[in-house]
């Protein structure tokens, strides 16, 4: 019956969300708590849930449904729920079908595999060990693209998985006029790095009172033990089992206190987003956020904005303080708030600051094309990764664990980089409109009250789940495209204050 | 191509195994790490993998694979890999097919809502919020004995499921037996009730110090942190999600020593039952062991042959000592042997003493068919468990937390409970086995050398997956069918040595 389309085809996508959902459990199941000896019957189970979610959702049944409901839906509002269903189960059939199940299959079983080898190899500084790896997945994102008509550029459908609507050439652009702006920026701030010590953050931090620091700020800012979960792992990351299940991860450095406390609030970000969306997208393509340029918008607000924000210091510096007398107890919440903002080009991304972490994506996203393109032999990347590192950052790679080695990314494919950059720019977009929206903001945040801050992302952001694109989004929400240009307003004015640079200090 | 008809079964099995056990996988995570308000979303998807599993193993082409594999399979050995395999599938398919897919993911859904609502059951002693579930159950298992052709008596057909061959009425008569030579037995033993006290048991024993203790214990009998993980429930279990994953669980009562550290025992046991299924059959329905009988004999063998066995503690016991001086300093070895032997009857099954834990059974399995059967009406069913409970254990059950509602099985259906008993039969049998076959036993396991009682279970139990039914397992292992003999003659013996009883008290 066409008049049940929908609700057939409602049915239909919640088994197949069930699915996807229970995959990224497994995910975190292996990340967190998995025994170690479990990974090769891990891989075989991940890859059967998502060979049989791709098969049912790429059948001609769900094309069928989604016809049906197509007519059903013709002349709804762009953005109602059941238009919304419609145009994004479209997007993602037209998108899936192309690609054989077997080749799903493959392509995540041999990530769950590549993943295992990369963290032998990444601790033990082998290149070598991880290339086979490299190699087969490079392999089989060839013969993804093969799937496709041929783009203009075949890193556009690689970007597209990620950020749904980008190209390379956009990002290509943004990128450029952000590393236009970063370069004399970060150059003015060194002229003037004595102005900031971060010593202090560099003393022994016990990780039993780290994990009391986070759980305190986690609380602070929202944190329900009956709906959320924190665990420690080697690489933080956030996963929701569903709206009410959000599980977030941080890690503990013993002598870098910013460490722990930094990637629980990023992730924080990411799940707060999920546990955001209306449980009426629950088990719906419409629930799950595609572009991962609004999702790190989200984690980086979190962890930058407020997170490296003075109002945010004032309120919890005396709470950590108290947790560490010995190593704080002369500091004062100022001085704590320029340490954690202190420039320092490094070798690690996801130890970088705000403002040099960006130089980290450029470098890889341009490797990451050259790799798509062919333009570079992999056996040569960690060559061609020192040369950039040299180049953009001014530092020399002691080895590959430090260099091409430190991210798992490429275990599971290209084009999810840029979204992190892009991440950065949609929040300076954001913080600029929710300034303007939410009343005496500072204040609010400098007494721990982040109420208005959740409330405005809940209904401007989180509620429209997986709805609209990255563009769509900013259009709507803040009436402007992306742009690099309030990101680095936020960023001069920012490193302007805390290093006395000129007012035109870093433009060019 | 019918010469492919066994690869292709294989394969088809294996994706329908991952499925399995990644829904066992999502159970342990309900039960160890969930948050609790994920519940609602985890009973769908649980529905939808037990759902998809179910559907593809009844579909035409897994009948007509298991048709032609048949056919190659034919003059093989019985207990040849390919033969078994083909055999188990058969029977499952046969059984299975029968069961639609709705009804299959009904029964997954309902069960998960209902052990939610029994928790909040057991909490508040509210049958009545229980019984519209339990309801439910029994019209979910109405509808799934509907699917059968009808049998000698209905509950054959649930009781298959969890013991694959056994009939009713030869429970019946076996324990019927058992609970014939219990009653007097256990009378004997209450004439003498002082010779044992346990006092030393009912003190205040820090969990993180039973923690310990437990990590201690699992060590000596060979826990490998690689492959397993041990996690603390309110309601012990074990599950693998692979040969190389097993998770096992236990619980610590302050008050309480022996709980935490025999709950322990028993989930090893079952836990060494699955990790030492060969890793060829980890993908196969030959790897999954469906006889709950035997399950439980290798749990209770490890929970009472070895763990309430007097060389484990002439082992075991000095540590235990260092651990809680203040508790234990002044009692002996032999003395605590006694302890954890004490017989009493008490309300709850789990914290029942070897002996009368079978007399809880006999009273489950007796109102489980009277509730299939039709023969009890559901909300009369605390009555009728208290009356059963007077009448056998001699005990009052002052609420029903502490009586009807104390265990979760009945969310999940009928059947399962004779095989607890079973279990302790054919442990028994298996141990006089070990006993003749394994040299110096005692002498060994009083040194804390389980090397040879592993090996021996490994190889005559465990290494045999699910090939063979448990009939067929005591026939080829022992030479005996199903009796209860040798477990009435290890209690006599060891309850008339404890309670100095003479060599024919309690024999009728």
């Amino acid at each position: 019956m066409p008049e049940n389309a929908l609700e057939d085809l409602r049915g239909r996508l919640a088994a197949i969300s069930d699915l996807e959902r229970v995959a990224g459990l497994l995910g975190w199941d292996q990340q967190t708590v998995m025994p170690p000896a479990g990974a090769q019957a891990r891989a075989n189970q991940r890859a059967t849930i998502i060979g049989v979610a791709h098969e049912r959702f790429v059948s001609t049944e769900t094309g069928r449904l989604i016809e049906a409901a197509a007519e059903l839906t013709d002349g709804l509002d762009y953005d109602s729920d059941d238009a919304s269903l419609v145009r994004i189960a479209m997007r993602d059939y037209q998108k899936e079908r192309r690609v054989p199940s077997e080749l799903a299959a493959e392509m995540s079983a041999s990530s769950t595999e590549a993943h295992e080898a990369w963290v032998e190899a990444r601790r033990t500084s082998s290149f070598e060990l991880f290339l086979p790896y490299l190699e087969k997945s490079v392999e089989l994102r060839r013969r993804y693209l093969d799937c496709f008509d041929p783009a203009e550029r075949p890193y556009d459908v690689l970007l597209d998985d990620y950020e749904p609507g980008a190209t390379t050439a956009e990002v290509e652009g943004i990128l450029a006029e952000l590393r236009d702006g970063l370069v004399p920026l970060i150059a003015a701030v060194r002229e003037r790095r004595d102005a900031v010590d971060a010593g202090m953050l560099h003393q022994h931090y016990p990780p039993e009172e780290q994990k009391a620091v986070v759980k305190a700020v986690l609380d602070a800012i929202c944190f329900d033990d009956a709906r959320w979960r924190l665990d420690e792992v080697v690489h933080p990351f956030a996963m929701s089992a569903s709206v009410n299940d959000v599980r977030i991860t941080t890690r503990y450095l013993e002598d870098f206190l910013p460490g722990g406390i930094f990637a629980a609030m990023h992730e924080f970000g990411h799940g707060l987003y999920e546990s955001g969306v209306g449980e009426e997208h629950e088990r719906s393509p419409v629930g799950r956020v595609t572009s991962l340029g609004l999702h790190e918008s989200q984690s980086r607000l979190w962890e930058n904005f407020v997170g490296r924000g003075r109002p945010f210091w004032q309120f919890f510096f005396p709470q950590l303080q108290a947790q560490f007398p010995k190593q704080l107890g002369d500091v004062s919440a100022e001085q704590f708030y320029r340490a954690v903002n202190r420039v320092e080009p490094s070798l690690i991304r996801v130890e970088a600051d705000e403002a040099t972490y960006n130089l980290h994506i450029i470098l890889r996203f341009e490797l990451e094309q050259a790799i798509v393109d062919g333009d570079v032999q992999l056996a040569d990347l960690p060559e061609a990764w020192n040369a950039r590192m040299a180049e953009y950052l001014g530092v020399g790679v002691p080895d590959d664990a430090h260099g091409v080695l430190q991210d798992p990314h490429w275990c599971f494919g290209f084009g999810y980089f840029p979204t992190y950059a892009l991440g950065n720019l949609v929040a300076a977009q954001l913080w600029r409109k929710i300034e303007q929206d939410v009343p005496d903001l500072e204040d609010r945040l400098s007494k721990g009250d982040f109420t208005d801050l959740r409330g405005w992302l809940a209904g401007q952001i989180h509620a429209l789940g997986g709805k609209l694109t990255l563009a769509e989004t900013l259009d709507r929400v803040v009436g402007e495209p992306l742009s690099p240009g309030p990101y680095l307003d936020y960023l001069r004015s920012k490193l302007g204050d805390i290093y006395g640079l000129m007012p035109t200090a870093g433009r060019t």
